[in-house]
């Protein structure tokens, strides 16, 4: 190795995950993440070594780049290690050109995002939910193990990693009260998911299989969908979320590709009832991310909240790629597909303070001496996220955003 | 004039919408309708007409026009009047190289929509579905007057006029039975809607006011916005509709500047009980535009099954922009707002088949001596749309397509 990677990096040779980046001397590119540094693509492209048409990165998105396809894509990681390793590599020989200190870089949204789906896969969420809102003997929806639901959300206010997000205001109905009031939202959440970035579309009128799904889908990302309790639950009936969670959603900066992730691949929770015949699929299709959130208050240490696992999903994520266009929709390069809060079975692993306070009734303990039932302004809410196997780490960085007040001026 | 009009055009001298065409010789491009001819913006441009970056009719959507705001927009339609009235103009000079019919031009989708988003306004509509799936007597919920309800939709999926769509295939719970099938869609039915084109954004964690919206809206279309009414029963609880809707949009290729719409305002219904004060609004803002929807049978003439208007809407375009963005959601130039399905008082002005048939229990004759309750293979649904006010028309021309058989191939 030409670099000293610490031995707890999330950026490990086996991770290289795509972003983009600029500093003052560079604008807005693609990179990949290697330790503490940052390869610029378009400098390592400018000597000659890629010999597909790098003006992808020339782009300050990853979309054309995605676009040209896993046969060129996968190439660069695995050319990206080898010379990683090689000394005498053009990548290790021009070292000051090409490789950027990450503290002195600036990560910005690595996407166009056309479309971005919230699914909401986590039967342990869906339960936890059912119990609190409707009834407790019941909790799962009937369509529930039939359906990977699911809902469309906003593209547009999707932001990375650092980009404060504003206290939303909105419609609430006051407990026992007739019309609704006006006012900031009271019940501020986050919600631990992740989500794909697909690679690869699909025309309208056609359907991808379980099967060709991976195929389909180029990396992954931690993704923190914030959400206003109290007005999802005076707005949501019936055509679901809307301004409730539409004022923002963070995201990591770093697209960490499937391939990357194949070693941390296990099985899924078993299904009961049997899926339909388009939702069947084989092989091992989950994966084992470990996650945790954490909560700062304003000057205060952080508290880790929750330590979660991606492999609870229920339904995994070439199920939903399958269901998502099983009626012919059409996905194209940089779509987002969520996968609705994780939580776990511990009441310690619920992703979402909705859950781990339990709607206000379990205030949760801050170092500063505070309690929180939900968030409060200057608080900054962290999720991380790795996969581990013996010596082999690949992270995902973190997704982090601190809540400003909200804009009470009407 | 040195152009014959015809006086039932939709496309007059007061109107002169907006479009992306494309011939033979021409690539896609915008252009503006009068009567039976396109306005080729960029040939026109390249007579130095116009003192801004013609570069924008470089692009084969409409977006970089709009961007460029309605202190640029307006005066081009101005300016186009005039010409159109003056034989020395140079449009006038040089219609051979300026002035393409119609007939010959293929009309694309004219904008990059960046996100889509449905409401749910027509009182009249939702108090329908209301009689006929939940209680007749409490047939609106509760929130229903207080909110402009809405949700997200698929952007990817929107496909202009003369596309044909495919019936879904999806999941679907059979009567009285306990676990769904899949199938395809045998409630297939239309969406009687307009949309708004937004064309200048605001910044994400800002708002729009009512009085600041108009300035936010460029123009409008027809829009159809197809439903799967079996795979939406199935699976919108709890967070809305998904894929029984996003299989297909449907939109007209004209957007009419809201500016030609001006002479066709109207007062909307009385809002009771009032509104919340951000939604408060003050002048007219509904608009009297006539809509009729055809069925036509493969091998038939049309049948007009819905005649309807859009001053019907309870909740006006200004209302519902400035609660999209109470909560501090950023719109962008290009996206899309829909109505929600615009059905008037009378049997015969329902937005919808599920309306005119009533849940199937109403077949509804044909032409060719068939019936329907929803939509069959084959069949056009095709509608339309024009103010009029003394000698002055605006229109929106049609957005039609025919249904394809289900790809059953699963």
């Amino acid at each position: 190795m030409i670099l000293n990677i610490p031995a707890d990096s999330h950026f490990s040779i086996h991770n290289l995950p795509y972003g983009i980046f600029s500093t003052q001397e560079r604008d807005a590119r693609p990179g990949v993440a290697i330790g503490e540094y940052i390869i610029d693509l378009k400098a390592l492209a400018a000597k000659g070594v890629f010999d597909f048409d790098t003006s992808v990165f020339d782009s300050s998105v990853l979309n054309d780049f995605i676009a040209l396809g896993k046969e060129v894509t996968n190439p660069v990681r695995e050319e990206l290690q080898k010379w990683l390793r090689d000394p005498q590599s053009v990548l290790a020989q021009n070292q000051d050109e090409i490789l950027v200190p990450q503290k002195e870089a600036q990560m910005h949204l690595p996407l166009h995002i056309g479309d971005y789906t919230d699914f909401y896969s986590s039967i342990e969420h869906a339960t936890n939910v059912g119990k609190m809102f409707r009834d407790p003997e019941n909790a799962l929806l009937p369509n529930w193990k039939h359906i990977p639901v699911g809902y469309h959300g906003r593209a547009s206010s999707i932001v990375v990693s650092g980009t404060p997000v504003r206290r939303p205001m909105g419609q609430v109905l006051p407990k026992d009260a007739k019309a609704p009031v006006f006012q900031a939202s009271s019940r501020l959440d986050f919600e631990l998911e992740m989500a794909f970035v697909t690679g690869k579309p699909n025309e309208l009128g056609t359907s991808i299989t379980t099967d060709a799904a991976e195929d389909h889908i180029f990396g992954m990302m931690l993704f923190n969908d914030w959400s206003a309790r109290d007005i999802q639950k005076w707005e949501y009936v019936p055509l679901g979320p809307f301004l409730a969670k539409n004022f923002a959603s963070s995201v990591s900066p770093w697209v960490v590709t499937l391939e990357a992730l194949d070693p941390f691949r296990v099985d899924g929770p078993v299904q009961d009832p049997a899926v339909l015949p388009y939702l069947e699929y084989s092989g091992k299709k989950n994966y084992d991310i470990q996650l945790e959130v954490s909560i700062a208050p304003s000057g205060s240490l952080p508290k880790t909240v929750c330590r979660s696992n991606y492999q609870y999903m229920y339904w995994n994520m070439a199920q939903q790629l399958a269901h998502h266009t099983v009626n012919g929709c059409n996905i194209q390069v940089g779509d987002l597909l969520a996968s609705g809060t994780i939580s776990g079975k511990t009441e310690d692993s619920f992703g979402s303070m909705l859950e781990l306070a339990w709607s206000g009734t379990k205030p949760i303990d801050m170092p500063d001496g505070s309690t929180r039932t939900f968030i409060q302004d200057g608080d900054v809410v962290s999720m991380t996220g790795w996969a581990q196997k013996g010596d082999i780490r690949v992270g995902f960085g973190e997704v982090s955003a601190e809540i400003l007040p909200a804009n009470s001026s009407f």
